[in-house]
Parts: C-alpha cells; sequence; structure tokens
C-alpha cells in the first residue's frame, strides 16, 4: 500500500501500487541498489537479492559496514530498476527511457539457523533456478561467515514508463524521426572454469537460463 | 582519490581508483541510483545521467523533492553499476555476479543559462550519440521546467570482479559444473512511433546505437 512516504510523486500516473506488478519487477531484475546513511551520508550500494514472497533477501559479509547498519535496524531503501529501452522524442526535451522501478523503504531483521541456510539457497536459485540442488551446499563456517537480511514489501511502490515518446502536439508533423529503442540484458554463451573436471556437462539449471528471457 | 568515504572496504581487491577505469565504467553505464535523505530515512531513485568530464549531469523535474534537495545541497550518493554475468562456483557459497560499479559521494550544484542548454544535450547525447543535433532543441520554457545538477566526480570508487568462480581447493574436483554466464544490455530493433511523419527514415544516431554495443 502506498503510504506518505512511498507515494510517486513525481509524474503519479506512473506510479503502481500493485503487489503483482511489484513482485513482477522484483523477479525479472537482477541487482538491488540499498541505500542506508552513515554519520549523515547516504550510500548506495549494489547487491544481489532475492525475492521470497512478501520480503526480499539481502546478503553479504557479516564484517560490512552497511550490513551491520541494517542488521541493525538502520532505515533503509531498496531499489530494482530495469531499463527497457530508449525513447527518442522530436524535442531534445522529451527524450526518455522506459523502465520499471521498485522502491522499498523500511528496515531489515537478519535471519539465523534454518531459515538462513533456505535462504541461501532462494538467493542461488533467484539469480539461477535449480541451481541449489546442483551445487555443494553451505557448510557451518560458510553459514556463520554470511549474513543474510529479511526486508520487508511493506512501504513499497513501483513505477513504470513504456510505450512511444510523448511529443508536443506541435513537434508531431516535424520530419524527425522518433520512436524506441528495447533494451534488454541478454544471456551470452556460458564459459565453463578453466578448472572444471573433466567430462561435466553444463548442467540444466544453466541451459534452462538461456532459454528463457531473463526479463519477462 | 580514495577518501575515508570512499576506499573499499569489503573485499578490497576488488576496488579500483583509477580515473579512467571510473570513467569507462560510467560512459557504459545507463541509469545512476541517486541515494539521498529526507527526515532521516534514505531514498534511491534510478536516473538517466551522463558523464561530462569530471562531474555528471542529472536531470528531473524543478518540482521533484528529491531534485530540490540535491540542489539545495543535500550528502548524495551516486552509484551506476554494470552487470556483466553470473558466477556460478561448484558451492552455494562462491556464487556471484561478475560487475563493475562506480559510487560517488558529494553534493550537486544547479546549472543556468547557457551551460543548462549545454548539459541538456549532453544528457540526450550520452543516451544516443549524436541525438541533438538531430532533434528540436530546448525552448525557455522547457529549459525553465528542468533542473540539471552537476555532481562532481571527487570521492569516487569503482569496484569490478570479473573471471570464473573461485571455488575452495577441496571443491575443484567435484564432478559438477562451474563456469559464469556473460549478460549484457542489448539493443533490439528500433520501433517507429506511430504517428512519425510519413517518409522519415531511421537517423544515423540509432542506426549507429545498434551497431556498437552498448557496454564496451
Amino acid at each position: 500500500m502506498p503510504t506518505r512516504r512511498t507515494t510517486v510523486r513525481r509524474a503519479p500516473h506512473r506510479g503502481v501500487y500493485d503487489r503483482e506488478v511489484v513482485h513482477a519487477i522484483l523477479d525479472a531484475g537482477r541487482v538491488a541498489h540499498v541505500g542506508f546513511v552513515h554519520e549523515g551520508q547516504p550510500f548506495v550500494i549494489p547487491m544481489a537479492y532475492a525475492r521470497d514472497g512478501d520480503r526480499l533477501l539481502l546478503h553479504g559479509s557479516g564484517g560490512s559496514r552497511m550490513m551491520r547498519a541494517l542488521a541493525g535496524g538502520a532505515p533503509a531503501c531498496v531499489t530494482v530498476t530495469i531499463v527497457d529501452g530508449l525513447v527518442l522524442a522530436r524535442s531534445v526535451f522529451h527524450h526518455s527511457m522506459n523502465y520499471r522501478s521498485v522502491v522499498a523503504v523500511g528496515t531489515a531483521t537478519k535471519l539465523a539457523g534454518k531459515e538462513k541456510a533456505t535462504a541461501l539457497e532462494t538467493l542461488v536459485d533467484a539469480l539461477v533456478p535449480g541451481r541449489s540442488d546442483e551445487a555443494r551446499g553451505p557448510d557451518r563456517a560458510e553459514l556463520a561467515s554470511t549474513m543474510i537480511l529479511a526486508f520487508p514489501l511493506e512501504e513499497v511502490s513501483a513505477k513504470v514508463r513504456s510505450g512511444p515518446p510523448v511529443d508536443d502536439p506541435e513537434d508531431v508533423s516535424l520530419p524527425i524521426w522518433a520512436g524506441t529503442v528495447p533494451l534488454a540484458l541478454e544471456y551470452g554463451h556460458p564459459e565453463a572454469a578453466p578448472d572444471v573436471a573433466e567430462g561435466v556437462p553444463v548442467p540444466p539449471s544453466v541451459s534452462g537460463l538461456i532459454r528463457r528471457s531473463p526479463a519477462p
């Protein structure tokens, strides 16, 4: 639900509060930009993430300044943006981008025990669905050195721009091309690590990735 | 130069302070995530941007809460991230992403007059090189309703992860595939707006885009 802090103020017609739209954007994104404040200075750090129902999972080193601040209940903002294209108008002024973004504000909580181990697998599966079944699971030392945070999707809003440019009526007939150029994050060919054991094939998780479009 | 605020603390071997590396990442990125603080709460907002020498240009509506805060000298953070691929290790724990990111902290200043008009063209040309010569330039009303900020690239650092996964020595011989799956933002086919005047061809700026790789 939109609150005073998450109501889209600029271009409010682009604001979306529908849970399914928010979830679809988060599921299609790859990187979250996490904002926190340290001694009055905001910092914005890119992080991998996973959506787990009505919360986001974020992981990092337990020694990181940001992770410690977030685990301590510091106010935070998590933003995910997907660029869908360039928007070329007849006028310089109306040039824009097509995009989908989600902004969530709130405070994180630190996960522990069984929930933490499951969350680590959810994070890997968000990157590459099915991968956690193929890879060696985390041991106690690895779990101990990782911090996993859950961030609520309560105060959250989405913003979406799509479609052609919107020019001023008097510009439409100008002999200037206008339109959009789509942009999408696309997978390349998998590259095996130089030291992969002989005869190990590319696994189903990776072949599955390449078959799917990364940004539905 | 790295300062106390921009020294890369986590995985310091991935920290880069070389100006050319920072500039190359900024020139290849498409969206900046801008962090500012409002009543103690951090917000992170995606914005188009352009690098103009040793500063970044950001533009938005003069009525936006964020733009007003930034123009008023609020401490800010501008982060640009490019995702280059997924990194699949034998262990769940060592899964990662290849990426290049730049984090800059500082305060913005508002541009005016001739400098502002030039900056608007620089912003459009960062999106689509050469486009500002093809499109109708901004008029007085358009310039008045836009705010353009310059953000210094002084306190800035980059972080880069590239290459294959790094597994624990005892995991390397496991019969588990490991490697990377490249990801890159790719252009699709230009789509003309439905109301483009008859006979107007796709312009050189757009054909040039498609020929180039967006993320050098």
